[in-house]
């Protein structure tokens, strides 16, 4: 079996900006390894400060599901460790946004992550564009970025080649998520394979200013691991995405139980009736072997096992149960979330002023440490 | 005389980031004739908002003091101008600064303009780092802005030819200039020729913007007006700077007495030993009568006819005279401002409230549109 197995698949993280990659990350080996920064070195009381990101695209489906909300459910049950999640949606206006979608993509956000698990007592959940702290570090580390350290960004190179206008917030996206990570004093970011190069640059910039200016930043790790993706359940060489235009490709949080049989009675398999795990040669039926065993935390080739005697067809009804009975949960919880307005108002406020109170400190040390104050 | 008169020159005013430029602009011809917005256009009670910013770069030389400071006090004493200041100290940043120096230089460029006549309880005199919104703005706008509208602004060609390793700061600075202007709904934006393309920028962001989300920005006009440099001392073809490493090419506004009297003693003439004014032909002693005549609001002809008995080395007397007449006040109360601690830091503090009162309702109008809230 050439993919990683399932059951290590201990952190699924999903982080911002278009990125609709799954990871799964062991922990163990990957993680705490390169060694959590200290306490005294970061200036606060927990020994891990976890910051992560996630673009407002509304009710997350399974890929955002496994790829970011449950690991930080997972993060958030670890001692010592902090959990910060932000809603980006200062980074969700680098491409065309309608107002009245994103302002009802933003509550649903936060509805699915709380419904998913996320603490708001325990851990911080907060909309980025309620601290003003973001943008204000964003602009003094962009003033010690160079145009050619921008450039030379793989992501960068890849969009400025693709497209004739680029905003220019496409370009200096990755200074403002240097903001949003080094402003919380992270310790730890989990990202994608397509941002490690964006981690790095929030590394060298607070290098950079602790050098110049005097010790606030500690560099943040990254933590990321082997990539894993779930896929379009229409075409499994495509990931499964809230862009794809068919919303069969893809199983939303909020989607009802006929509708979760539906779209996987419907997904693509291959002429082969029996169950196998074989990602390279049956991308398809592999992809919804990935579905269960992340729902159930079993091998996939315990999952072949115990489906021997299915066709295709069961099979997906079989599967179809699995995520059904793990959704009805969720899906319940989003829609009570979503209709009791002041509950949500107050997590938004109170994330917000969580926020802002480490963002202040941190801003406040940063504009006396330039000349401002 | 190829040179207009110095008598008309109404509003002589500098511009914020590295333009040293000097400028006479004829208010009536210019700037009133370009059509006000109206009141209920602009949403604000004065038929007129300037805006104007200013680099924290210490105490002003005369370049500075005719260019911008001035003219701001000119535009104070307009019915229905209401004036607002910004210290740019954000800008700033775009090259490097020394933070004790910085700090200083802010403090200092608050005394001077107050010093000079502005008025902080009339006009609005703040710094902008002390408003989050600019930044803010800054963001959401760039994210409107694609990168070829400003790699095609003659200013950041000419800068880009000269730097290896551009900081993204001097590349994106005129999306914050754009910010800074629209934050305050200003109607008239004065500025030099080398900035009138940015005032583009921000006219076509600000239709941008309305078109998009609906009306919040009024489109600013540019004051500006015929080219009119004060020149170093020592060297007549460049213009007064900061910068300039030799202190004798610039008089600043706390230089003693015997300081002027110095400094113009050596300043560099030619081997004709009358006063005449002739820009093109006798450069520095041209420069000596715009400088005399920028203080008695004399014609240049005038000055001339009245020095006829004079040699180049008693006119430099008579100029100093002037200038240390002129000046004298106005060095006694920044020294008298720079010592009076808590009246600056209260200047500072209520200049950043009402500014941050401005700010807030626009901004707070612009993250609704935007669907922020």
């Amino acid at each position: 079996m050439a993919q990683p197995s399932v059951r290590r698949a201990k952190c699924l993280v999903r982080y911002w900006h278009h990125s609709q990659r799954t990871l799964s990350v062991n922990i163990t080996n990957r993680c705490f390894s390169s060694g959590a920064a200290h306490p005294e070195e970061t200036g606060h009381k927990y020994n891990k400060r976890v910051f992560s990101g996630i673009q407002p695209t509304g009710v997350p489906h399974l890929g955002n599901y496994f790829g970011a909300i449950k690991p930080w459910v997972d993060l958030q049950k670890e001692d010592g460790t902090e959990v910060i999640l932000c809603v980006v949606d200062l980074h969700a206006l680098t491409l065309p946004q309608d107002p009245t979608k994103l302002r009802e993509n933003i509550r649903d956000m936060f509805a699915s992550i709380l419904a998913c698990g996320i603490d708001p007592k325990k851990s911080i959940l907060f909309q980025q564009s309620s601290v003003s702290q973001h943008a204000e570090l964003g602009w003094i580390l962009g003033c010690m970025t160079t145009l050619p350290k921008l450039e030379h960004l793989p992501q960068w190179k890849q969009k400025s080649e693709t497209m004739k206008e680029v905003p220019l917030g496409l370009f200096t996206y990755p200074v403002l998520q240097a903001a949003d990570i080094l402003l919380y004093k992270a310790t730890h970011v989990p990202v994608g394979d397509d941002q490690v190069k964006h981690v790095e640059l929030c590394r060298h910039l607070a290098n950079l200013f602790n050098k110049k200016y005097g010790f606030v930043f500690p560099k943040p790790k990254v933590i990321t691991g082997d990539l894993k993706r779930l896929k379009s359940l229409r075409n499994p060489a495509k990931k499964m995405s809230k862009s794809d235009t068919d919303a069969n490709s893809r199983i939303e949080l909020t989607d009802s139980d006929d509708v979760i049989r539906q779209k996987l009675k419907k997904a693509v398999s291959d002429f082969t009736s029996y169950i196998s795990y074989e990602p390279e040669s049956r991308p398809a039926i592999s992809n919804l072997v990935n579905i269960h065993a992340a729902f159930t935390d079993l091998l996939p080739e315990e999952i072949v096992e115990e489906s021997l005697a299915l066709d295709t067809l069961a099979y997906k009804e079989r599967v179809a149960d699995v995520v059904i009975a793990n959704l009805a949960p969720i899906r319940k919880e989003i829609v009570r979330l979503r209709g009791d307005t002041s509950y949500l108002d107050e997590v938004i406020r109170s994330g917000a002023d969580r926020a802002a109170g480490i963002a202040t400190d941190t801003y406040d040390k940063v504009k006396q440490l330039v000349g401002f104050t």
